[in-house]
């Protein structure tokens, strides 16, 4: 009803993030997903903070450029987590993990997811920015939370929809939905123009 | 594990609002739902808006103070939508859901959480504000999400974690939980102490 032009188009989210699904799902969207594995994820190091989810988004969407077929829409997108200039990526263990929750403890971080969204003749591409603030964490809360949830696939070392996020965060300033993954609103909006 | 001080206490939320239930149990305690019905829910009209969420949630604690035992800790909670100094209750019908969203869209608005967590012999209440942006809604936006999510038992009209928010709803200050009807952080914070 809503989505009047999209009634004959093919949405693929290419993202193997089952959090991004659930969240496209909640738009009311039918779409099928579909993910390229290996595909580099490394960016040159001369790019701001800001502009590294944008182009890891876009660089995923270039991976699937030669199979978009009439009707298709692409959507692929990038989320990461920046403190104070440095990007926490996925950790590695335990200790990187109990190292990352450390460092966003008592203060503000930023979650920049990037998106891209491509047809056979648009592509769209943009970033959005939330502010989180994390309370103190003490190391029983943070020995607690990896035990429990395991946060291994998660830039940054947490999920804001679990436990931590709950006990951790007092105040974000954009979008909750954007710190799970997707940008939701805006994505909306962008896929109205399609 | 971390609610050590908790381990003896009886929890009990007093609100039969499934969602507050399901934010309560994300911070992992056990806690029983007890519901008074009848509660009186005026306020005095010299109040500020940003005090009657508090106000009402001191309200139902003492309908339930002659009740608290040893061990037990009540938590009450009232959660208001304020646009322009005005509140916004529970929509009337159809016609008054569609006037309130018409009046939110396109703009911000403040939801206010007042809580009041009760023992023997300790009492806090304090109040928690997220302060919510709502993009342009569509007259098609807004006739589809009443006709499709009924939201008449929610103040202001709508739930953030509902479909509207997912497509209207790019940012917020504030605590997200707040909004669905728990400042949660917060109370974690206050129960630590009891």
């Amino acid at each position: 009803m809503i989505f009047n032009n999209l009634k004959n188009k093919n949405i693929i989210l290419a993202s193997k993030s089952p959090r991004r699904k659930q969240l496209l799902e909640e738009l009311g969207l039918t779409f099928e997903v579909k993910v390229k594995s290996g595909i580099d994820e490394t960016w040159n190091k001369e790019l701001k903070p800001e502009q590294v989810a944008g182009y890891l988004a876009e660089h995923k969407a270039k991976q699937y450029e030669h199979e978009i077929t009439e009707n298709q829409i692409l959507i692929t997108a990038d989320t990461i987590v920046c403190k104070d200039n440095d990007i926490l990526n996925k950790p590695a263990d335990y200790d990187d993990a109990v190292r990352m929750l450390d460092l966003l403890s008592d203060g503000k971080h930023l979650v920049i997811t990037g998106v891209c969204i491509k047809s056979l003749d648009r592509s769209v591409s943009f970033s959005c920015t939330t502010e989180v603030y994390f309370k103190h964490l003490c190391e029983e809360e943070i020995d607690y939370y990896i035990e429990n949830y395991k946060p291994y696939d998660k830039a940054g070392s947490y999920g804001i929809q679990e436990w931590i996020g709950y006990i951790g965060i007092d105040k974000i300033v954009g979008s909750f939905y954007n710190v799970m993954g997707l940008p939701v609103q805006k994505i909306y909006e962008e896929l109205k123009k399609f």
